[in-house]
């Protein structure tokens, strides 16, 4: 802490840690290039940062001088010996340099603040590429650019722009942000909600450091009990899901994507990566087992749960949430923001209600929600029941906070490990019972909406462990040609699908042969243009149903022939299929995530997005299991049987949509599959029509370099 | 404050305060009957949360003693002269004849705190009952039952069961919750908020004191600048309405509404009222110049924007607002969540972006959001810049707290009335911050989410202002006796829709006849039976469409033949229309808000009830304005023609919306109109079934009194 650290003996090296990102995020000793004596400069903040850190911390300035009263070294070159870790708040222009530097002074990590790299242009991308280059032949591990840098509270590492980040306080939670901002934005919110941070990294443009390195940093480490995400763009979607999967094994994880609404342009701007598909990236980060939030007040509540209570794996309809409160109107708005985010808050069983019955008054609601009224004695006996009845897993308590009524420690004890705790009250009262409830493990929210947030991540932290994967598998094979419709389908008949009896025909002649074969005034047929080349059908006149007399065939045959393009069209003939709800089952080959299997609504459902009506999206290979949870999140109306129409048979659906998973990820060069309609009939789901998009191997080589 | 004070002389009664709910809310005096020295009960609490009220407080109990340092009177009627306001902290059996007393002692106005009224059952009914009589009869104005009281820190008055609530600091924040526990809840997320309470009201059973009269109060009431507003369920609605609008027509009001999810069971015992239907009240309330919020966090974010600033009244699409950051990350998040809120966040000028160019370094991203970057001297000049432009109407800044860096008072006080900051930081840092921003009146927040949520309240309170409603009306007419679908389509047609070309024929050989005059094989025409009994004709098989056939048309007849009910029914036989996009007009005369009007997608959209496919519900009458904002709510994707569909005629559309408003409003007898569907085509929207449901008037009248 004195101008004459700089200056002592060379550090025992021996003693420099272990782990691949330690010499990074707990370093021993510390080198800030760019430190400065001006309070106004970014150099100065940083070094007021660190300037409690129990290491060697040396600033680096060409110009020596003393800053913050140690004495600078003016280069890289003359520290005393190998240090952990450079943290370069230099120009941008001035990074490669300064990472070989730190290489040859045996610098084994460096956080990289500048702006100006991939995020800014084709000239930012160039030197964006000489940093990484610079870093890969010197050993040098990065962070950033583009970043404020990293808090660390356990270790006492705060290398970032922000002096009062120092005093955040440690604990349990690990921060992965996209964004420096974000992690700050983050780090504070966490601290206003009383929550203690583990760790919290601002990525910026990740050239070297990403998702999946910090990912399994935390899911390593001991101190680690929850962690938070936040996403922008994704670049390496599978190694951000296996990632993922590792540490949602072992621990929590709460992640936000950013990208509801059309901000691409700036995100692009911002971290010089595609900001990829909302709706797919949060599929695949609450398939890879995380919570999937909206926001970053939303996360910092689910944080506030999952850092201290985990469930066991099950799905959502296997687990039982109950809600008891001191006053009624908090309890019925837990309760109704539960049943808005699908947490089922059970009846209780018949015995805990007659004992219910004999520990509250009368007047009282005591169902569940179980309204005690003005809380009494019994308050923890009515809690330790609650929570006993095997269909309860959590249980959500809300009370103002009325001294001398209950003391939230002695109502809680009972059930702690199962139980979160809202309040209302002033400031400090609160405080004091959240560090009180903390030491037994109940997190302690400041109002009904939080609760029920936090509630609801323990059911969907729990649900996402429930379903198993199948494991990655190589595509091996091609198609090698453009599939027609027939051909598609009897490419899905062979995994075992149902389609319309049906004749490919190459002349008007064969056409009305098969009308007399499959069709007739009680059997109307469907007439459709037959060529791997039309790819929208209906929207070129190509397809005519209800097809019952030859005068009628004629007619769709005129039409089919005036549609352009190549001579020597064919046409398919097929029986018309009976009436039923009709859904989409479709794959695609992300470029991000590679295949995923899409379950939609046919018609104007799918296409205007509603909530009730988004695509279901997820990753392949479907396990069975997966299967029947993509068919389990329709809407009940569609599954039930619309209006009317046959119920979902959903065993045969499963089917159908592992039966898409399997031919795209076996195939190399099929980039897209469209079995849309699939109608859902009495004797089960129907192709109707099929599409295989294929992509010649040495493009879609290309794209996937792209 | 000492034990003299309930012996000094006669209250000055001339002094008693003027506004018909000043006894209640803004007593001189006040009596609280079941005082008690026993800490643990109600009534030493609420003994204990009055202890530094202003005026005379006079503790009852009938056992005489001193409390808290006061010595209680032995009943009402011995209480030196007249007081403003009873709390009644007794048992419910006793409070009838606790206000007859209080009625006899010239108490004004009672609080009454005890449930077991009519949320309890028919015994609690009855109770509710006698009380409403005895305050009827004792000219004492009401507050409750059921409920914990109010809070009035402006006047210093906390008739409420937590002492700890007169430690809220005073402001300009009124609130109305229909629960006393929702209340206290609502006050303690202010006051975390930094947002101090001018007046926080729980009405429990409002048997009196209901949400009109206390929305009517903050109306007039000088130091209250905006209004939060918690709803379970509403019995009054043109009540809960009609003050709405006189409120909201001079400062904003917050609404939120209990009932997403299924907790009707609930709320019904807790408030005795109905919770009605969820989409309806919100609508409603938004209609009445409510923003509507989704829960008690964004209510406080709201009113921590309304009660500083408020826009001009204008529509969605022509309020603009500019995100300024000091850091890439969070603005993102801000402009995602504005975007994803229906928040235009526009383009800048060129001149503007020019000018920009030379206040910003040039690697920053300098539209909307503006990206200063670190922030620097140019910042408050950034700010003014992008507030003065005139598509911007509202400005939102995020920054970390960095001392040196950038002041927040400097930095937003050329722009103070039109902008929001949020920042993050340590506790005591942004305390202070906020502090000093209030006094220019610029709200700051913890966060970039609620930041994002304040600024779209004002953008929603600016829309919910926008559109003039019609005045209502009172129904004159009736049909008289029930319409068949031709003449209900004859009904319309006299309204100026239009229908396609029909005949109503009273049997086969007629309808024969009609299908040579319409039909053919180019013109397939609707055979349907005609039955003003049968409400779903499609799902009894008595619609049959495509008809061209003398044959079909038998095959047709044949089916509604079949159908169940009284001879002597008829057949429609209509032209078929062209293909269109099916939408939804429908009106209903509901319990509680009267005649509503509904715009909906057909088919499977409408009733899975996504975001994106949520029917359209304004109470009618409607304006011109109003319906054409009903067809403004469509998805995009409907009005500007799905998949190839005709465009929406949004005029013509808009008529059809008025039509059945003035039909419905203008018959007593008219409980229900569906014209459904409504086929959009490229002549405009033509009404392919019509339905209207009637009530004889007398059952109509017990309906209502039910």
């Amino acid at each position: 802490m004195t101008a004459t650290r700089a200056g002592e003996a060379a550090l025992d090296t021996s003693a420099l840690s272990a782990h691949p990102l330690d010499a990074l995020l707990r370093p021993r000793s510390i080198a800030v290039v760019g430190a400065s004596a001006s309070p106004d400069k970014a150099g100065h903040a940083m070094m007021q940062a660190l300037d409690g850190f129990a290491g060697d911390l040396f600033p680096v300035n060409p110009r020596g001088g003393t800053i913050l009263g140690r004495t600078a070294v003016t280069g890289l070159g003359e520290l005393p010996g190998p240090v952990d870790l450079a943290v370069l708040v230099v120009p941008p222009q001035a990074v490669p340099g300064a990472i070989e530097q730190a290489a040859e002074a045996g610098v084994r990590a460096a956080v990289v603040c500048a702006g100006g790299f991939a995020e800014s242009g084709p000239a930012g991308h160039e030197l964006q590429q000489r940093t990484i280059e610079a870093a890969r032949q010197g050993g040098v591990r990065l962070l950033g650019p583009n970043t404020s840098g990293f808090m660390n509270p356990v270790d006492g590492v705060f290398a970032n722009f922000m002096p009062a980040a120092a005093a955040l306080r440690p604990g349990t939670v690990g921060v992965v942000a996209q964004s420096g901002g974000i992690n700050l934005a983050i780090a504070f919110l966490l601290e206003r909600a009383g929550i203690g941070l583990r760790l919290g990294v601002g990525l910026g443009n990740a050239v070297d450091v990403g998702f999946a390195d910090m990912l399994e940093f935390f899911a390593g480490d001991d101190t680690t009990t929850a962690v938070g995400l936040h996403v922008e763009g994704v670049a390496d979607g599978d190694a951000l899901v296996a990632a993922l999967r590792r540490v949602t094994a072992r621990k929590p994880v709460v992640a936000f994507k950013v990208g509801r609404s059309d901000v691409g342009d700036f995100a692009k701007s911002h971290t010089g990566s595609l900001t990829g598909s909302y709706a797919l990236t949060r599929a695949a980060l609450a398939q890879a087992g995380a919570v999937v939030v909206d926001g970053l007040d939303e996360m910092v509540a689910a944080l506030q749960a999952l850092r201290s209570v985990r469930l066991p794996a099950a799905p959502r309809s296997a687990t039982g949430v109950a809600v008891l409160t001191g006053q009624a109107g908090p309890g019925l708005v837990v309760a109704d923001a539960l049943g808005a985010r699908g947490v089922r808050v059970p009846e209780l069983a018949p015995a805990t209600l007659d004992r219910l019955g004999e520990l509250l008054p009368p007047l009282t609601y005591q169902r569940n929600p179980v309204d005690t009224g003005r809380p009494s004695d019994t308050f923890p006996d009515v809690l330790r029941l609650v929570a006993a009845e095997p269909g309860i897993d959590a249980v959500g308590v809300y009370a103002l906070d009325e001294p001398g009524v209950l003391d939230p420690v002695t109502a809680v004890a009972g059930a702690a490990g199962r139980v979160l705790y809202a309040t209302g009250g002033p400031a400090d009262a609160v405080e004091r019972h959240r560090v009180r409830l903390a030491e037994i493990g109940v997190p302690l929210y400041s109002g009904p909406g939080d609760l029920a947030i936090g509630l609801a991540a323990l059911v969907s932290d729990a649900a996402a462990r429930a379903v198993p994967d199948a494991p990655p598998v190589t595509a091996t094979r091609t198609l090698g040609r453009d599939l027609d419709e027939d051909e598609a389908k009897s490419l899905f008949e062979a995994q075992g699908l149902r389609t319309m009896g049906r004749r490919a025909v190459a002349d008007r002649a064969a056409a009305h042969d098969v009308l007399d074969e499959l069709g007739g005034p009680d059997n109307p047929v469907v007439v459709k243009v037959l060529d791997a080349a039309v790819l929208h059908k209906s929207d070129v006149g190509g397809v005519h149903v209800g097809v019952r007399s030859h005068a009628e065939l004629d007619a769709a045959l005129d039409a089919i022939d005036k549609i352009d393009g190549t001579s020597g069209r064919r046409y398919l003939v097929e029986e018309q299929a009976p009436g039923g709800t009709e859904l989409i089952v479709g794959g695609v080959r992300d470029a991000v995530f590679g295949p995923v299997v899409l379950l939609g609504l046919g018609g104007v459902g799918v296409e205007l997005g509603g909530s009730g009506a988004e695509p279901v999206l997820r990753l392949a290979p479907l396990s069975a299991e997966r299967a029947a949870e993509m068919v389990d999140a329709l809407p009940a109306a569609v599954l039930d049987g619309f209006r009317g129409a046959p119920p979902v048979d959903r065993g045969a659906l499963a089917a159908t949509l592992i039966a898409v998973s399997d031919v795209l990820t076996a195939h190399r060069d099929i980039t897209e599959i469209d079995l849309n309609p699939v109608r859902v009939t009495s004797r089960g789901p129907v192709v109707l029509d099929a599409v295989v998009v294929r992509t010649p191997e040495e493009e879609n080589h290309v794209q996937h370099n792209a």
